[in-house]
């Protein structure tokens, strides 16, 4: 099976790197719109050869690993590919861009949302085992055609991954709390910290939980610009939700119930019993 | 030189464990009013001895390894050490902890803080590393004898620590920012998808940058209860910091200014070329 990936960066040269040695791949073909991604991608061996986008729609997977609006206009020029080629986006969101693919590669689509990544960017961020013991969610399968389904399935479950079935609807509402609000949250504590008087002094003293919460605030602006657009709605009623949390935090700061704020911490510890 | 250790958490305990190999520790010994955590000390090796509070007291150097209250109240029953004794606090807060040391053991006692810990506690946390290559900040050091600071700075070096001097106004200040903001936040996340009515199905969604974002919410709600108590004014002033941070955020997604979010994003991609 000869597989294409469009998008050379962490989530498309990982899965190059990953899908290496996998026994029924024969070939990985990669494209990506930037000439020194695909220099990149070829000097670090994660994909076979760099191609056409032409030459990608003749392969008989092709990944989209690129940010969320590109899919949905890389979807538009996918529409004259063989009905035996199966269509994967590997994007955050999921909802708008079931609803953009077009009519006549509905079948071929599957939309899949691999929870990995890192905050690294670009093909040099690409690590063989990304995607190994992580969850993908595979979003409406019913409307996607057996053999498709079938492939992707394979493929996934090949470099290590789990499968979770689940409704875009869902799908977008879930990952909104956990991924895009976690976005959104680490970004704004880089920014609190950077608009103080001395960011230096202040972090000179940064361990490891000030490390852990800053850390995506390290990734791409490009891509979560994107997916904070297609995710709008959901995003703003987690952000209105987590303001709600943190409102009632200062308030019992505020009166000095310290016994209250012991139950609030108590009860987010919980969280931990089922994650 | 003899070593006494108050409190055998995760914080306590680890440094015993990382004093055990330094050749001019000659014992060390252990207290803990809760009798589990000193039997536990003791199975891991955390310490050479369980003593009374009476036998710690002839100690040559006394850490403090307990909530930040229980700091202040522990140092009211040590006014009657000898005048060579060291005593070295190891809580997150400074101002108020110094105000309230009775001025018999001024000269004596050593304010720290190492900024290292994990989401864990109690004796069974503890883990040798857990000091090496971390910051520790002293505070305050014009106050302290001659003998007191270089025995502080020679063990604390020793364990593999890079030392920061600071005045505790400005430590507090910047640890409201670093560390008391990061777990309040990590709390209220916790609490905003417990808040959901399906906390299982998000969650089976989490990948690295969520299991990141919540891992300190698993700490203990008794040891930042009191550090939230002491550094009230601070945290209250950085969580409506952050709060006018992420309102803009909001506000940018509420308006579809995308130009503009990707620049608030990109700002706080530069907080780490200073970290």
């Amino acid at each position: 099976m000869k597989i294409g990936i469009i998008g050379l960066g962490l989530m498309g040269g990982s899965l190059g790197l990953g899908l290496k040695h996998i026994k029924f791949v024969s070939k990985i073909c990669g494209f990506d719109h930037n000439l020194s991604h695909c220099e990149e991608a070829i000097k670090l061996d994660l994909v076979d050869e760099i191609v056409t986008f032409n030459e990608i729609k003749k392969c008989d997977m092709i990944f989209l690993a690129i940010p969320v609006e590109a899919i949905i206009s890389v979807l538009q020029n996918l529409t004259d590919i063989p009905k035996t080629t199966t269509i994967v986006d590997l994007g955050s969101t999921k909802e708008k861009i079931i609803k953009s693919v077009p009519k006549e590669i509905r079948e071929n689509f599957i939309p899949a949302h691999p929870m990995a990544g890192t905050e690294k960017f670009g093909p040099s961020a690409a690590i063989e085992n990304l995607y190994h013991d992580k969850v993908v969610v595979l979003c409406n399968m019913s409307e996607r055609g057996d053999d498709h389904k079938n492939r992707a399935i394979q493929i996934f479950s090949h470099i290590g991954m789990k499968i979770v079935f689940m409704d875009a609807i869902a799908h977008d509402k879930h990952a909104s709390f956990i991924s895009h609000l976690p976005h959104a949250l680490s970004y704004a504590l880089a920014n609190s910290v950077m608009g103080e008087e001395e960011p230096k002094s202040i972090l000179l003293l940064a361990g490891g939980g000030f490390r852990d919460m800053s850390r995506i605030a390290k990734s791409s602006p490009i891509m979560w610009t994107d997916v904070f657009k297609q995710n709008r709605k959901n995003l703003l009623n987690s952000i209105e939700l987590f303001e709600k949390e943190l409102g009632k935090c200062k308030q019992i700061i505020k009166e000095e119930n310290w016994e209250e704020l012991g139950k609030w911490m108590g009860k987010a510890t919980t969280l931990h019993k089922i994650l």
